[in-house]
């Protein structure tokens, strides 16, 4: 690399290619399996962080949004939209890219990608969880939803948490198809289901990942026996929600951060008292897990920025010696700072 | 530029490199002459603003913040630190960088660079005030504080307002002389002076822009006379200040947003409620601007996530059939947007 200007001005670029290259060269399976095992340090390092509400900016058809966080040491923050309605216009749904700075200095260290990212973490964190609340010697997921997340969450229950048979149903069946035929390249015994009652027969963990708004039932209270571990990835905005109300009062609940959660999540149809478990309590031990084999254990999961800054931690370390980042131009750095000017001759 | 994902997944990106050749190829007068008219075109649209306050992040040595805003068309944010102990460290104090996004789909249109930016959209927007406040037919210019943004203020006052000599003042020579020899190359006429009192003699602006708290009154009461504009730039964050409050309560003030300007600007040492004028609604007509010779107006200019928004716009047209940007592979983008898994493979 030439730099034209100081080295230190040039900032540390993760292109959607070098990331698949990265996430290759590492294994999908350890990168999140590592990536599960970053984020649990960095939740047992809970009271650290900086933990500012995301920073969102509303319009008729869509949301973007600023997620900051830091540790004291390093700040991170994530930039990332929702337009449901993009996917007809031949657009992503989401699109999200981060940045990791140095508290220090202020000075950014960090660019990447985060559509395949945050993909990555929401599924390492759900194994993660997964790893403390399900059923000792879980075999069994039903994978309710096969959309762009499924696959990442079959795999990382799979290196995390021991998974060795996915049950996949989605209302749209290509969405199943899909899902299968990659999972199935990866090495996961797959059964591909006609129902989400069929997806839950003989599953110790019930992974719910579905979209739309207007199936906010998917699991009813029938559905649903004692001694599973429900991991809800899909009700993560107001208004949006996956499970029965009922089920939530039978189960013990697990959330990242109940501010956000509590607006955020399931747990919406819930008081605002209602009783729920920090999951940084567990990992640390200070609170319990799962105390019986009956109990019915639910993550709430929606998302929160300790994750994406721990991914984007994760990252920075990895690349280091590696080609998968460019330099990026991006700052300004005169060699006498009082001579910014002296840069445009 | 061979894309190897979906075209619509690239974001133009202006490095430091790019910036430095764009300006120079529009001429810097130019450019911050065009960019004060896309300021005051903007600030003229006031009500239309998203006007959040800025997310900053505190530590013992500085402060990250993130500063965005939207017109309901296109959305806005500007990265900034600042850490007055970096310079020591042979770094910068401020670094910054800015993104544009489309609302309708949330999609960045453009990453830049814009610590140089930031220095050209601050001097446009003194010079566009100076344009609607200074005494008509003023001349010179004192210019107090000549460090980094120095030369951008008395280009755009000569190119906005039709300045034409400087008087120099700083406390350190070795920045006067550094100001002073990038100005005369730029076809300024330039008194170097030896004390603040000597810059401000005969001139009609006087423009203040200090870095240090401990230099915290650089204007007198006894050194302002009437009928001069005060372009104040260095008081810009709480407990920082550059002029005395007799000056100030002698001066009609005029600022940006109020609510950000109180707290971080010289009226921080006038009580909550004393009046000032809004800028947008002279630029509008709504509201008077200079009404007498004798009057001293002053501008307690903090900065404002508008300004910086208009600066992002004028980049992403000015770019626009050049090559002063590349494309930058930021946003993941399946065929299938249900299977970005797939794109590992």
């Amino acid at each position: 690399m030439d730099f034209k200007f100081s080295p230190l001005a040039y900032v540390p670029f993760v292109s959607v290619e070098n990331m698949i290259k990265l996430v290759n060269s590492i294994g999908v399976e350890v990168f999140m399996s590592e990536l599960a095992d970053a984020i649990e340090a960095d939740f047992k390092r809970w009271e650290l962080f900086d933990k500012t509400p995301r920073v969102a900016s509303h319009s008729d058809v869509g949301v973007i949004e600023l997620m900051p966080t830091s540790d004291g040491d390093m700040y991170g923050f994530k930039y990332v939209n929702g337009h449901p309605k993009n996917t007809k216009e031949g657009l992503q749904t989401v699109t999200a890219f981060g940045l990791l700075a140095e508290v220090d200095s202020g000075y950014p260290k960090l660019l990447t990608e985060m559509t395949l990212l945050t993909a990555l973490r929401t599924a390492a964190m759900s194994a993660l969880v997964g790893r403390h609340l399900a059923p000792k010697g879980s075999k069994t997921m039903a994978m309710i939803g096969n959309g762009a997340q499924s696959e990442f969450q079959c795999l990382a229950f799979k290196a995390v948490c021991g998974i060795e048979t996915v049950r996949l149903y989605d209302i749209d069946p290509a969405a199943t198809a899909k899902c299968a035929e990659n999972l199935e390249k990866a090495g996961v015994n797959v059964v591909s289901c006609k129902t989400a009652e069929e997806a839950i027969e003989g599953a110790q963990i019930i992974t719910t990942c579905t979209a739309d708004k207007q199936y906010a039932t998917i699991l009813t209270d029938n559905m649903v026996g004692d001694g599973v571990h429900i991991n809800a990835i899909g009700g993560d905005c107001p208004g949006k929600t996956e499970v029965a109300e009922a089920v939530l009062r039978r189960s013990e609940i697990f959330v990242e951060y109940p501010p956000q959660t509590r607006v955020e999540g399931d747990i919406q149809q819930l008081p605002e008292d209602y009783p729920v478990t920090e999951l940084w309590r567990v990992m640390r031990g200070e609170a319990e897990g799962r105390t019986h084999a009956r109990q019915i254990t639910f993550f709430d999961s929606v998302g929160f920025a300790v994750e994406d800054f721990s991914a984007l931690k994760y990252v920075r370390a990895k690349i280091e010696g590696t080609d998968f980042f460019e330099h990026l131009d991006m700052l300004a750095d005169p060699k006498d700072p009082r001579n910014l000017y002296g840069m445009l001759s």
